[in-house]
Order: structure tokens, then C-alpha cells, then sequence
């Protein structure tokens, strides 16, 4: 058996961090598999982070491990805590991340990690993804139970997901939760609104408005388009083009739904 | 035996995109081993997807399973397809991008991927990474048999590879296909011509010349040089510089090599 | 058993040399597992790559291997080496680059690499990382001892660490030898120092200046702070800032430790 352990954080890969993570790993746990989520979560950014996790950790298996640090609190009395979210473990500092997770995979359980009991060495003060989640995350892959690495508690910090606003001219109202790589803009309106107006028009900041659509090709190059995105929301995109960039969209842009006037 | 699952894609590491397609791959073929190649292809950039390829796939050993999704028609009627490449397994869209490699790898079968052998979950019309490629080479990796994912066909997209042009006055006249991370402007001229011609200049835009030599350390820190670069092709280099940035060289640059005049 | 090869390199991973590195070793070691370090050093930063070993490679259990491929003198007469650092074997060019991890980590045994015996197939003078170090790492992780694939030297190249100066005045000068994702400044101030100066101000550049504290949340947000960092040596940092651009700190700014006046 090879255990999964994967990894998520902050930490680029220029700086010597997240290979120390990984040489911790390997020396506790040698036979696991270690793989890269993302170390490109804007610094310190726990709602990118949440974003992350919402859409990717549902894909992965129950008894995967999985190690998040995006923590600007290390240090902190925030406390570190490992989580079984349906089957899944992530390792992870208690300040939020997986607030949108669990929407998805519901929690079973919850450990505030034992620094002492994970530990292989002296635990350095500012990095604890090499100290305390990278031997947490190892000893639980190789078979110690969550429970043999701290106490149980009940509940833990949640990023709140905004949920939009249903308007009474009967259209809903929400924001620019991610902007990706191809300049896409995802909101937080689900997917789910497209079966109740299937005739809608999405509208995202001061210029850019698409018709609902099945994909991309469904409109001409260079035309807007929206549809149910990858993660069960509505996203709004230029067909081969960016729509983020050619009408300047961030994070936080209002976006709204409505039904077209037949 | 632990099979051998390798990504290439334009989705970047910031995004869910990747980790998600890990997770699929987790849960379908959990002895897997997987590899990152790059997701730092330009996005949508099909030439650039058929250089890498045309570079890497060859070192691999025959049994591994390649993913590669560099896709701007996804949603479109473009294929999802398999190759069997000398024994290495691609999956990914029919739009071309294995062009380049089948010079080295001649190709043994192709399949139209069925989109409904392969998911495990309905298929999202934007994102076939997820929903239909992992799946397709996961399950490849883990023993089924091409056969089992879709009908054969005779013939796929393949990007041209341009042929430099030989010259009446004994030159060749080629391009730049590739400008790497150290400035190196790789053409199209094949090594061979060396052979031919071991007296020769190799010029590129209009204001970089080098003789051929055997490598960098030939000639003096700062000054150019051209040889018979790691993927077979003709390459001008600065030693310790950076030759693009220095003349102003992008991909597509021309590029030709003329015999010395004695 | 599954061996463990790490990768660490200057190539980014937009061009193909990672990727059929990674083939390489697939084709002779298909047990092992693959680990990217990291493929982001600064393109032939020698003082980089050897920041980054000192700070990871301590990690890694014994009987890891390590290809370390940052090699501005490819093609020149540098030699291609292994070297047994404590039970942990590099395989890199002889060009100093393990200067600072052999600090912590003895060198048991050092090889010349005879590339003749390392090689799959011909040896291309601008890619030893591919054609040498790849190959050689995959035999020693399937089990040729170092001494099959070379003769035994007993020195090396080794870039030296720059000592801090000690002050008349009680003090210690030194130097910024690393700036992290973050901003922090790591220092070549050997954390001891605070055992001797629990009460100190470091000062780097013109500009930046902060007391001696446990971790970053011991000051408040916004201000600066020193401490013992992960690596061992002094750091300051911005508690949630960027102290490197905020104050305009490059690496070699001067940095120096002072007792407080009582």
C-alpha cells in the first residue's frame, strides 16, 4: 500500500520550504506518495486557498492525506488541527480553509494536533509545515490514528462562503468568488439557477454580460459567453480570449443573473 | 508494478485544475505513479505543447501513460483520442499537438476515446481533463486495454512541422521554434547539417551570428555560439548570456546557416 | 522498496529538459519515486542553489538521491560528481554548490562520474542534466554502488560561506545571504548569537531595524521583527508584510546585530 499525501501551500518553490516538507516525509513515511497540489496560493491568501480546496480535495479518494499551510497566524495560538472530511485527513492550520470544503465533504472528526507527539525535532516558531503538519501528515499516512496525535473538538473556523442574493425581480445577485489562468471569471451563483432560467443573462462588473450557454464554442471567437463551470457555478468567459483581462474583472466583482425579457 | 501517469497542460498550478485531475487519477489507479511534466505551457498554445513533447516523450519508457491537455477546443466536436506512440500511451484532444513526436515515435493505434467508458462522474463540457482524460489514462494504467475505451481510427490532426528551405547557394534557411528559459534560440535546421557544413555561421533576426561549435565553453563568456543542441536542432546561444533578450529574438524568428566563405 | 530521487534544478518547467530527465530516470529506475525540490532557481545562481540545499537536504532520510542541475559550465571541464553526504548521495556538477549543506551534513565519499559508464545513449555537450546526472542517479537508486560509475577523488569545489565579523563593540556584522516569498531577510547570523544577546536590534540596510523577538506575531501587524528562523540563522521579517520590498533589501545587504544599551 502507498499511502497519498498531498501538498498545498503558499510557500512558491524558490525558497527551500516545501522540499524540507517533503524530506520530512520521506524520512517518517518513505513508502507514501508525495504529490504537488499547488505552492502558488497568493501569500497569505486563505480564501484563494479555500477556493482551492473547495474544487480539487472532492476529487480525491477517501484516505488520502492531504497538507494545507497557508497560515499567516504561524505563531499564533491559532491551533493546528487535522481534519477527516468524509474519509479525507488534511493537516492544516484552524484558521478558515476549509470553510468551503466541507460544503461538499462533510466533517467527521476534528484532532487539535499534539505538537509534541508529531514532532521529529525542535519545532522552529515560523515554520510549521516543516515541524508540525509535514510529521502529522506522515505518521497519520502510515497508519497512527488522528486520535493518537491530539484531542478531539467539535468545531473549527470556517471561511463563510457568501452566498448571493436572490433579488424579487427574481434574478440573484453575487460576486467574482476566482479569477483562473485563461482569464475566467467564476461567481458564486450555482449552477443549479441555470435550470430555473435557462433564457438568462450574466452580468459582470460595468461591460461584461454573456447569455447562458452550454460551452465555450457555443458562442463565435471572441464573443462572452456563461455556463455551469467545472465546480457548479456560473462562470462568465470570452471564447479563446480573456474576459478577466479585456474588461478588467477581480476578485470581488459584482455579478448578477437575470432573466432575459422575452 | 506501479504504472506511470505523466501531466502536460496550460492550466498553470494556481488553479484546482491539476489537483483535481491528481485526484481522479488517485481514485481510479491508486498504484500510480504520477508526474508532473508542465502545466506551464502557454495557454492554448499548441506549438509550444508539440516542441515539449517533441523534446521529452522519447526518453520515456514504453508502457508510460502520458495525459496532455492543451485544449482551446474543448466543448467543440474535436476528438478526445489515444495514441499509441512506439509503445508510450498519449490521451488527449485530436487538435494536433502530437505532431511533432510521432517523427520520432512512429504511431501504432489510435482510439476515439468514449467519453462514456471513460467518466466517472457526468462530464463537464468545459473541462474533459477532469472528466474524460484522467479517467481514460488512469484506467489504461491500470490494465484495461486501449481497445476497451473506443473504436480505431486511421488518422489524426498532426501541427506541420516546418522544413527549412536549402538554399541554391548551399545555406539552409529555417526558424526559431523555441526560445528557452536561458535565452537559447533553438531553429529548425536539423543537426545533420553540421556534418555538412562544420565551417559554418549560423545567423538569426538581423543582428546575431555565430560560428558552430561544440558547446557554450567554446568561445568567451559574452560572445554567441551555435551547435548541435539536446533535441537534434541547430541552437544559438550567448555564453552566459542570454541570446533572445540580448537581440530581441522571439519564436519565429528567421534563421539560416551559410557555409563560410575561405 | 521504492527509492527516492529528488530533482533540483535552474530549468523552470516551461521547456522540455525537466521533463525528460524525469524519462530518463522512468526508463532505468521505473521503482523509484520522483520528487521535484524545485526547478525555480535563478537561471546558473550557484549561491542560490546552495542556499537551498543547505536548508532542505538535512531533511531527507539516508539513502535518498539528489540530481542538482544548476551548471552555468556545461561543456567546460568541470567535472560531473556524486557525492555521499551523510548517508544522502547528490549527483551534480563539481562547481561548489554543496558548499553550505556539507556545513551539517559530512561528506563520506566523493565519485568522478565516468560518464562512459552513467550514459544511455551519446552524451550531448549542452545537456548533462538529461544525458549524465539523470542516468547516474537512477543507477545508484536501483542499487550500483557509487564506486561502480567512477574512481574516488577526495576533494571538491565548495562555495565558501561568507562568516559573519565579530565587533569590538560586542556586535556581529554580516550579510543578507537569502530573501524569501515572503520579503523576510535570512541573514548569515548564526542564531547562537541570541543566546548571547537576548536584548539586540538587527539592522539591515538603511532603513530596517527590529528587536529580537520569539515569532512574527510577537510585534504587531505592520511591524518589523527579528528571530532565530527555520534555517537557524537570524532573520527579519514584516509581522503580514514584505520587509525585502518595503524597504528595498536585495541580497548582500548589509546586516548587522547589536545589543541594546541598558
Amino acid at each position: 500500500m502507498h499511502p497519498l499525501i498531498t501538498l498545498t501551500t503558499d510557500f512558491g518553490e524558490r525558497d527551500p520550504f516545501v522540499a524540507a516538507m517533503k524530506g520530512v516525509i520521506s524520512g517518517i513515511s518513505p513508502q507514501s506518495n508525495i504529490i504537488d497540489l499547488t505552492h502558488d496560493i497568493a501569500p497569505q491568501d486563505i480564501h484563494e486557498a479555500a477556493y482551492f480546496l473547495r474544487d480539487s480535495l472532492p476529487c480525491f479518494p477517501e484516505g488520502s492525506v492531504h497538507i494545507v499551510v497557508v497560515d499567516p497566524g504561524v505563531g499564533t495560538d491559532r491551533n493546528p488541527i487535522a481534519v477527516d472530511l468524509d474519509g479525507r485527513i488534511v493537516v492544516c492550520p484552524d484558521n478558515g480553509l476549509i470553510g468551503w470544503v466541507s460544503w461538499k465533504l462533510p466533517i467527521r472528526k476534528i484532532i487539535i494536533l499534539d505538537t509534541d507527539r508529531c514532532r521529529v525535532s525542535p519545532i522552529c516558531h515560523t515554520f510549521h509545515g516543516r515541524d508540525v503538519f509535514a510529521p502529522a501528515a506522515a505518521r497519520i499516512a502510515s497508519g497512527s490514528g488522528m486520535e493518537q496525535l491530539g484531542d478531539t473538538i467539535e468545531t473549527i473556523e470556517k471561511l463563510p462562503w457568501p452566498e448571493p442574493k436572490q433579488l424579487s425581480s427574481g434574478g440573484i445577485e453575487g460576486e467574482v468568488m476566482h479569477i483562473d489562468r485563461f482569464g475566467n471569471c467564476i461567481t458564486n451563483i450555482p449552477g443549479e439557477w441555470v435550470a430555473r432560467a435557462p433564457q438568462a443573462t450574466v452580468t459582470i462588473g460595468d461591460t461584461l454580460s454573456a447569455a447562458v450557454h452550454r460551452t465555450y464554442a457555443d458562442v463565435p471567437m471572441g464573443a462572452p459567453v456563461a455556463y455551469v463551470g467545472s465546480g457548479g457555478l456560473i462562470e462568465v468567459a470570452i471564447n479563446r480570449g480573456n474576459a478577466a483581462a479585456q474588461h478588467g474583472i477581480a476578485r470581488g466583482a459584482a455579478a448578477s443573473m437575470m432573466h432575459d425579457i422575452e
